[in-house]
């Protein structure tokens, strides 16, 4: 009755709040509460409920096919996948020594690395916060390493500034942070902030912008052992009699605006390469494998699916085998998960809805080329510090990338030579021959360092667009793209539900695709089990 | 003649510059020459010249100790060293399950951590500039992996701010640098930074200041989907129908500045914690085990030094087997290398010149307690996605850091549940009995985790001013005793040279003890070589 206190509880709560005033004020609502709202991911997805004997033919055995193959059959039904590849992962894919693969046109690569090197083609970190991959490898024990986004002691090189000499992160990410707090120290001090900021707050701002921007007792910085404390130093500290110090001399604000080195600084920052970020030990398709460890048994490989049809009782899908092509072939099930990429799935005949059709019409897929050479020796360590972490350049390349194991070790080492996303220097490598992608890749290297000309080895590439198995790297999505087609992608569609990084607001991360495998799944079985 | 050229080594005009301008000028001029100028170590020292079967006493087998015998050895010395404790290492000191230690006073403490789990009660980072040690480390092949410094979804934690709730460090380190970012922008587009830049620099300093500090379009940092992308979301993006993300409510500036957190920021970009620090896989008693596989035939260890006495024919030290301490015992060498703590140096009789005894006499020892704890399961990475790295508090305990090893697996962990140094606390601390300091470290640690209270196994604290073998931590040099003694310190006196952490500019690092010592056998060989 009214004035009464009422016990609810507080999912009923939150769930009343979102009703009322919408996600955000939920969510808002739930930190207030004390959950730990970030992740939507929960734990390990319960299917409860009788799946009565139900099938689902799954198309695709990477992360989100695999994902609802383990849970799936885990929840009583009678699973089997079709996969293009002769292994399992997708592109959750790495290279090794006497691995080979052919691209659209023909071309054939065979990887020629020394045991031990390897280049991860695909995917090669994970986010602290991608907790449903995180919980996987954890279940599927896959052990974990850290993978380096941010060294400092890395380059960032502008063709056009600095005469073409690369710099070091630190020096251009402290000078940066240092001559903008002495600019606004400057201001606060000048009495140009007093609108903006209370006379109490002022005075602990102006001891913060000191301590952030390492100035000195003046609020100016400059060279001396308070910047060379965070930029490093011209000679660093030492023992006995030869140990003192020389600090460097900071590069000018006006050098590093005009530079565009600055672009690069918020890469260090971002929530999705913010530390603690991971890589698993030996190889990002060890988590293929330990996928495949627990589902292999369910998946035909080499299976090229060319049409999918649905009716009241059940999914046709009709496929062919790549190594006897002659016959096609069918497979039937109750349902159907999936997870081709859309830039084949919208070639294939599949007899869904006209909404959906539209959304699998509608995407993109984004243009990437990853290239990997080997040295003779890790002089990135041996004669620059540089150990893991990305160099950037407004080259082509636009990324190298130091291996992130193996550290301080002799013999030989393979980096990730150029790392091309987006925008035509993607498609103008996508369009060359494989030799001569590499052979760009170590000429442009070379300007960040010039010990590519006596110890390159040998190097592949991978050009996501002639990869016959995605025809591209990853679903590019654009905001209006989204807002007009993504809920209709993801509806279940008469007996079919589509998964895959492009059917979740995190594409191209692995995240994505296990997050979009779990959403359809549970709505699939919620299904199965009220029908 | 005048006018022509000449020919001159960089070398030689290096040397050149550096006697007419001094060191920082050389130092500059060496960066203009190409050279990559940051440390002072340049490779393996090279003792070149005959020894003539000179014999060497080296006083304690740290690192210092046995750098020195080491390499003297191999230059052919008769090398002997002197270890007071039981195991080879100094402060480079590892526990484990089953290692035991009795400090002053008596209270015996006995390691009960589970196999694999371990503390580094000293040492427990190698910055990636300290060149000597990471060489020394891939001599003696001690495999090395990340250490974490900075995690970004770790806590700071004030007491008195925000209600006594840890905050995430992406959350303080995003916000204040996009307010900071804000509220320059505002000026500069108010035309209050007319005087301090250009107007061309201004229109790239806006673009700048957008991208670095999470700027909307009319430069506001607020809750939307850029700053998100830095700071992360209140509900993060997912996949098919439940995907859509939530940014977070940002922190205002004024409860940053008041809260004081901002404090710990610097601590995440000084040149000694950047990217990319290492500790030994295993831990940080593997270098020292490393050195002990190859002079540990040198070793004569428990053998407590009580004076040390020279004349011109070479130096006898009087020492006590501590396992028959009856008999006193004496060693005799032509010279003497001691890297004994000057804390213990300076209560022992040693007949060297009033100049560096009294350099020996005036080095105070810092105070250090470090803290382990073993909890029943990893809750940190479990249940708040902490991945390695450090929280930062204002409680005495001043640090949690997670173990960098061991990442997203079941099972027990160790943290360092208290790191503290300097001031009133860790003198506090020293004075507990043990298991009152691990009582306290858990009761302080459960402010920032509330499942201590029921994860807690067991603890083991080390105290450093009660460590027989240091009675402190390291040498806590002031610049004015620096300037008045550190010169005297190095010199070689007579037939004894010192060399230690004591003896460098980089006190407390292992890279300190490293370089005293090739700084002090170069010397010491280069008199020998002459005489």
């Amino acid at each position: 009755m009214p004035g009464e206190p009422v016990t609810v509880s507080r999912r009923d709560l939150l769930s009343l709040i979102g009703t009322i005033s919408g996600s955000a004020a939920m969510y808002h609502a739930m930190t207030a509460l004390g959950f730990a709202a970030d992740s939507g991911y929960r734990g390990p997805i319960k299917l409860e409920g009788d799946a009565k004997g139900a099938s689902v033919l799954i198309l695709g055995a990477g992360l989100a096919g695999m994902t609802a193959a383990l849970e799936l059959r885990k929840a009583g039904y009678s699973v089997q996948i079709l996969e293009f590849n002769s292994r399992p992962g997708g592109r959750n894919w790495t290279l090794r020594g006497g691995d080979s693969f052919t691209e659209l046109g023909g071309a054939k690569q065979t990887c020629e690395f020394d045991d031990g090197l390897y280049l991860n083609p695909g995917p090669w970190r994970i986010p602290y916060h991608h907790r449903a991959l995180l919980d996987y490898c954890k279940r599927l024990n896959v052990a974990l390493e850290p993978f380096l986004q941010l060294n400092h002691n890395a380059l960032l090189h502008a063709s056009s500034a600095f005469g073409g000499t690369p710099q070091r992160i630190r020096d251009i990410k402290t000078d940066f942070q240092g001559q903008v707090s002495e600019l606004l120290a400057k201001v606060t001090q000048q009495g140009k902030l007093d609108e903006a900021v209370t006379k109490e707050d002022r005075e602990i701002l102006l001891q913060a912008l000191r301590a952030w921007g390492a100035l000195d007792r003046d609020y100016a910085y400059k060279a001396n052992l308070i910047s060379a404390d965070m930029r490093g130093f011209a000679k660093n500290p030492g023992g006995g009699l030869t140990a003192v110090p020389v600090p460097g001399e900071p590069i000018a604000l006006s050098e590093i605006l005009h530079s565009q080195l600055w672009r690069y600084l918020q890469n260090f920052a971002r929530y999705q390469f913010q530390t603690t970020m991971f890589q698993p030990v030996g190889g990002m398709d060890m988590i293929g494998k330990a996928f495949a460890k627990e589902v292999g048994d369910l998946i035909r490989y080499d299976a090229k699916v060319t049409a999918i049809a649905q009716d009241d009782r059940g999914v046709t899908v009709t496929w062919t085998d790549l190594k006897s092509p002659a016959t096609p072939q069918q497979a039937k099930a109750d349902w159907c998960v999936c997870t081709i990429p859309l830039s084949i799935l919208s070639q294939l005949a599949i007899n869904v809805g006209a909404r959906m059709k539209a959304a699998i019409d509608a995407v993109p897929y984004s243009a990437s080329v990853k290239i990997g050479l080997q040295f003779k020796r890790r002089f990135w360590e041996e004669d620059e510090a540089i150990y893991g972490g990305i160099s950037y350049t407004d080259l082509p390349i636009r990324q190298i990338a130091y291996p992130n194991s193996g550290f301080n070790r002799a013999g030989k080492g393979v980096l990730l030579g150029a790392y091309l996303f987006d925008g035509a220097n993607a498609f103008e490598f996508t369009a060359m021959p494989p030799a001569e992608r590499v052979a760009r890749a170590v000429e442009f290297g070379a300007r960040l360092h010039p010990q590519y000309a006596s110890e390159f080895e040998n190097g592949i590439a991978v050009a996501w667009h002639r990869m016959p198995f995605t025809l591209g790297c990853a679903g590019d999505w654009s905001d209006a793209t989204r807002a007009k087609h993504y809920n209709d992608l993801c509806q279940i569609d008469g007996r079919i539900v589509l998964a895959g990084e492009h059917a979740s607001y995190i594409p191209a991360w692995q995240e994505g695709a296990i997050l979009s495998s779990l959403d359809a799944i549970g709505r699939l079985h919620e299904r199965v089990v009220k029908t």
